[in-house]
């Protein structure tokens, strides 16, 4: 698909993708919503404004969702008019559109609302009610549980029947490029003395967990299970997920109740949503298919095409170094599917409601130097060379940390941009 | 304190309390901030409007606070104004209140503000972001660790050092009288069998959890870390909670992440938030007060007497049957207050915001019959005997929970209100 627009042939944001996203200038300080294609940002309220959608009359009543701080009244309109309004967008673009007195030939309009996306600042793209992080990254959780447990228990037994998941922390999402604090708090300094006796510090073991995550869109109510079969279409889209991890303070918490302190302190996503109308090209089957008529009927899917095939990375950079690439993943490593996690949480009658994050659980390969995360690559001992000579067991103060992640082909990527987090010093207390 | 108003002596909205609510009526649907007093609510948004606050210029500037649909501007206002603000609204209801023409001798504001609470229907008091849900209830810890684990080993390593918590659902935190769907899900039927093959059923094992609960009033930026010396202006007020628990569901699930289905499909709270300043009368030490010394600097506090002698009980009525009072406990069976809970979650750099939810766990006294839960009790097997001679291990559809809880002496209650939620029968799903 060829656009009127230039658009880099590595750009994760080809004609194909049109993701959306919240984004405010220098100039324009009010948060409104946008699509990224290329180099550059529509914003999508300027564009409405403008009679940009004269063409969609079947969207003429819901305009208002674009005068907006955030995406949730668009998702809430259903993946029907999300579909809709993605094609339009497309169809303005392309090198052929028919309705080129709508942007292509529109100075004025091109002037106003396409903006390069040097110079827009994005923020999260949607006001997330609940968050909730998930475990069905099975490589991981295998790779975990070796370390924790040895091979032979290494899945709790309750693992392949059910989507495992916690609920996490919300405040503390932050869109890609915030500075990430290293945190503070309890860790056991030496877990074979006796009695157990933890020490205050920094956390030591400071992680990643590469992770995809999907927004909600349909709201249920409360009492209301989601059917697997009809769970797709309270999805609005995907963005990438670095759950960072303080390891030594949740080795020492995190029994019986879970990770808290751990994790409760940040989560970046990247900035663009993607919709699940972009990745239906990549579709393809979750790790162990079978699994899918193992499970209860609640979670088996009659599709078996129920996960994404997107190439997946992160890469570190120290300060005043050069970029690593640590690992290369992708997405398809799931033994769960968005659809089961979604099914899974509402069977009790939980409710969802639009802007709601789910997690999937750290994303790891089958092999060598495809980990989502740093403990699994080093094992907590075991250094990884960096570009610059100098090496790394886990992060350290001043390091970069970008995940990325793109599906396709050259010139027609559907990808995620830039999940970028830097890592600034723990704050200094005191507590006379 | 006398009111010219008549105030029942049992009622727990006495003129020492004055708690704050969210109230709509038949008559006007939109919801406004309210206090509740004897048998009455007054309404705040037509106190303001019609000069109620006229003796309290200072709080001019803020009055919109109370033309919102949640409390959360005004907790956002910080503590010496809730404070100025109740001792205002206790001098207009005091017998010999300095300002008869606001509303004593104001028979019109009176008619128009004054209603009767059998007229009002509550809503929860404050739009909550997230909701953490701590474990500091000593004796139910061990109660519970000596049923999965036995008596040597009852408590983890970490629990006396930290304030051990997970992160909780908030969508479904309902307020109290809303019917309550017993949830579906997976559960191990034969935990003996290998391998471990789940079923899918409606909950065997309905559980309560009596807790109290804090709203955050103060918010804290992320990255930094509330001081527990300062952790109490941060708290706006206090709330009983029922934290619905469905045990069959968390014993398969729990493992390693945490219980989530088995609690995230229903919460109730109490309408009416207590300040503390109402509840300021009732301090007492935590249970092993020693403790405070034990801990991490940053958990120590100054004050011995970090939590509130408040009685608290459970009540369970069984269809057509009649109210039993199941167990008798009391606010002051923590291990951890809320200002040590507040300052070990935000001690990583974890922000919270106003309106967020401190569960404190469940609160079980040392004795049997002060159990604040059903397993506790009946150790999910011994049945315990209701009034009408029918019995109970856990709960049946049609039985009615109500939590209650007040402090102080007769005519100078300080409560909370009940705390109510029948069980309906979970939803018929087919997996066609």
């Amino acid at each position: 698909m060829a656009s009127w627009l230039q658009i880099p042939k590595n750009s994760p944001f080809s004609l194909a993708n049109i993701p959306f996203g919240i984004i405010s200038t220098a100039k324009a300080a009010s948060r409104v919503p946008a699509i990224a294609i290329g180099d550059y940002a529509l914003n999508l309220n300027a564009f409405a404004s403008s009679g940009g959608f004269a063409q969609l009359p079947s969207f003429e009543p819901h305009l208002n969702v674009f005068d907006q701080p955030t995406l949730n009244a668009f998702a809430a309109l259903g993946r029907p008019v999300h579909r809709q309004v993605r094609e339009y967008i497309q169809s303005i673009f392309r090198a052929d559109t028919p309705f080129p007195q709508i942007l292509k030939d529109n100075a004025s309009l091109q002037q106003e609302a396409l903006l390069p996306l040097s110079e827009v600042t994005n923020h999260l793209p949607m006001q997330i009610g609940d968050y909730t992080d998930f475990y069905a990254g099975l490589n991981h959780a295998y790779t975990l549980g070796v370390l924790l447990r040895g091979p032979d228990n290494a899945l709790q037994p309750n693992y392949k029947h059910l989507p495992v998941a916690y609920h996490g922390r919300a405040s503390s999402i932050v869109p890609s490029g915030t500075p990430i604090h290293r945190p503070n708090g309890q860790i056991l300094a030496n877990p074979t003395a006796v009695p157990k006796v933890p020490t205050f510090t920094t956390c030591k073991r400071l992680d990643i967990e590469l992770e995809l995550a999907a927004f909600v869109s349909r709201p249920n109510e409360l009492g209301q299970p989601v059917s697997v079969q009809e769970a797709e279409d309270h999805i609005f889209g995907v963005v990438l997920m670095n759950d960072w991890s303080a390891r030594d303070i949740q080795a020492w918490e995190y029994v019986p109740l879970g990770p808290f302190n751990a994790k409760n302190w940040a989560t970046t996503i990247s900035p663009w949503v993607v919709l699940l109308d972009a990745l239906e090209p990549f579709r393809t089957a979750s790790l162990e298919p079978e699994n899918n008529q193992n499970v209860l009927p609640y979670l088996r899917e009659k599709r078996a095409d129920n996960v994404f095939d997107i190439p997946l990375e992160f890469e570190l950079t120290n300060e005043g170094g050069k970029p690593t690439t640590i690992s290369r993943s992708n997405a398809k490593n799931l033994i769960f599917s968005f659809p089961q996690m979604l099914a899974h949480h509402t069977i009790t009658g939980c409710n969802l409601r639009t802007g709601d994050l789910l997690g999937s659980g750290t994303i790891s390969g089958p092999e060598p130097g495809m980990e989502g995360s740093l403990i699994e690559q080093t094992k907590g001992k075991n250094p990884i060379q960096l570009a610059d000579g100098s090496d790394r067991i886990f992060l350290e103060d001043g390091d970069t940390v970008i995940l990325r992640g793109k599906a396709g082909t050259e010139g027609n990527y559907v990808g995620f941009g830039d999940c970028v987090g830097k890592i600034l010093a723990a704050p200094q207390l005191n507590f006379d």
